[in-house]
């Protein structure tokens, strides 16, 4: 067993630890999301932090109706142009608080007034110190490479965030929708740890796919930087209308490719594509609870129960985490030493 | 000779046709850029577009200064939550102006009494149809799946926007800068095509990664994708940092990384993340004028001269093109006839 199986499992207790924390303080970040001046967000954020940044993006976009735009730091770092930032909430996320990159998006909005909130796992950070507000994610110091509970928390944050714009009962509703989390994503956890191991066949693969929508495309994101990280096997990520929009015609026999299907309202469109990638031979592998897939599927992850739809990500993301430390285990590799990654990435 | 060889090397003309025809037109699209209340642009695009929205973000930030957020369309096609717009300037990229998710975003815009704009090269298009200004693009319909045409007037249609929201002596020097870009794309595309086949040694590869940050991040998804699409070959975009936060673990001995490089101030870091891979093993591809690069590549496209900084996406493709195409060829594919793919994709 593995430090990063512990970290896996520790997630339902992190994601308790983190609610429990933040919902009874939130107030300090309902002026900043109900501000009747507040025209959009720029999340800025690199690597699996990233990743939920997209989350954001459609949570924030199908919850409040906000546009979130990621922000491009190198137009700072490079061209030495901080954006001009009226109208705009900013949200840092960065598990070390240390990317000096998301730090100077910051320090654009505090040099212009703007408001902004760091969600990160260390309160005397530098992005912490340069923030608004800051939103810590109450995480013992993750001693495996690879993001887990900072991934999982970092989601709840963003959500719990998207909850401060809603009022009265639809925040009350929120809030308890959040509460239910964590014994779902146990019942997951149970799950996928307790069926025979699905990547051991897909050992000697060079590469696949890993597909999702709407709330669930940065699922694909995460669980192909989790393949790709641990294993080493080249994963890439795609919504369907982007992979119809071209890279399908790299897709061929064999091809494995992980379709994330929560059932909700991207269900029938993944059923689709699903669909067509198995006439053409792709090999897939689900993280579903739907029948129609299990069937057409070559292996499957069961998602026993699932949460409200804006809160799927959370679930659907463990599947991918088994799968990612399974196959690196299948190919020789250590999940704990990833070839070539330090925790923190001081980008330029 | 292909149709897709023909196209490549009819860009210049492409550019030229679309400068000499817009370049006097422009003042429509001042009022829209130069709004005080303007806060943020939102760009919806899909496949080869969406590489030309990522070129928006680094030429509207660096040079305006102006946010840029990418549309995720499926929280209207999906969720059915049209993105609140005060602020917004909205701008739609498509080809064919007829991608169904594309519209919807723009029709948010109209429904709201926000501005828009159709860069398209459909005027009689349905995404022309609902927005407020079209900007054409001029170009004989292509004849060939893979945009290359398109994909160049995109990116100046999204430059001469950018330009719209400078004033006097600024304005005048962009439009220049502008004008002189296809006598650039001519040389290079002379150079690129008279070199030996560079391809040709890399016939039985499976996967590749293409790098390139700032104005050229872009640059590298369309690279990657025009890979992808004509060759099968699984190519992956990556800016120097996003490549450190994980992936770069899965780079081994022999792997293909073709490095976006023109001489600016992305310079620098490229050099530096390309003798890392280099001293990794990577096999280097460079696109770039640069001796250093050169030095350490296994194979180089010169860069025989070059545009200022925000131009040098229209150059920097061409050898990117030319390679997928030769690529292509190598493992005995179609350019023309690319597997599993079609003009225009109506995504639901």
């Amino acid at each position: 067993v593995s430090l990063l199986d512990d970290e896996i499992a520790e997630q339902p207790e992190a994601l308790a630890n983190f609610l429990d924390a933040e919902i009874p303080a939130l107030g300090r970040f309902q002026p900043l999301l109900r501000d009747p001046d507040l025209r959009y967000v720029v999340v800025a954020a690199r690597g699996s932090s990233d990743n939920a940044a997209r989350y954001a993006q459609y949570v924030f976009g199908a919850r409040l109706r906000l546009p979130v735009a990621l922000a491009v730091p190198s137009v700072i770092s490079v061209y030495k142009q901080p954006p001009r930032l009226d109208g705009a909430l900013v949200v840092g996320v960065s598990q070390s608080g240390r990317s000096p990159d998301i730090v100077s998006v910051l320090e654009a909005a505090a040099d212009q007034g703007r408001p902004s909130i760091a969600v990160t796992n260390d309160p005397g950070s530098p992005l912490a110190a340069v923030a608004s507000e800051v939103l810590p994610l109450h995480i013992p110091a993750e001693r495996s490479v690879a993001a887990t509970k900072t991934y999982v928390c970092s989601l709840a944050a963003l959500a719990l965030l998207c909850s401060c714009g809603a009022e009265g009962a639809e925040a009350r509703r929120a809030e308890g929708e959040l509460r239910g989390l964590p014994p779902i994503v146990e019942s997951v956890i149970r799950r996928a740890v307790s069926e025979r191991d699905l990547a051991s066949r897909f050992a000697h693969i060079e590469n696949c796919a890993v597909i999702g929508r709407g709330f669930n495309y940065g699922t694909a994101y995460e669980i192909a930087l989790k393949i790709k990280e641990l294993s080493g096997v080249i994963a890439e990520p795609y919504s369907p209308p982007d992979l119809l929009h071209g890279p399908i015609a790299a897709i061929d026999q064999g091809f494995p490719v992980m379709v994330v299907a929560p059932e909700d309202a991207t269900l029938p469109g993944l059923r689709e594509i699903a669909e067509t990638l198995s006439e053409r031979g792709s090999d897939l592998i689900v993280i579903s609870g739907d029948a129609f897939l299990h069937g057409i599927a070559g292996s499957a992850f069961t998602l026993p129960s699932q949460p409200q739809d804006w809160l799927t990500p959370m679930v659907t993301v463990v599947p991918g985490q088994v799968f990612a430390a399974q196959l690196a285990r299948a190919r020789g590799a250590d999940p704990d030493h990833p070839v070539g990654l330090s925790k923190v990435t001081e980008t330029y």
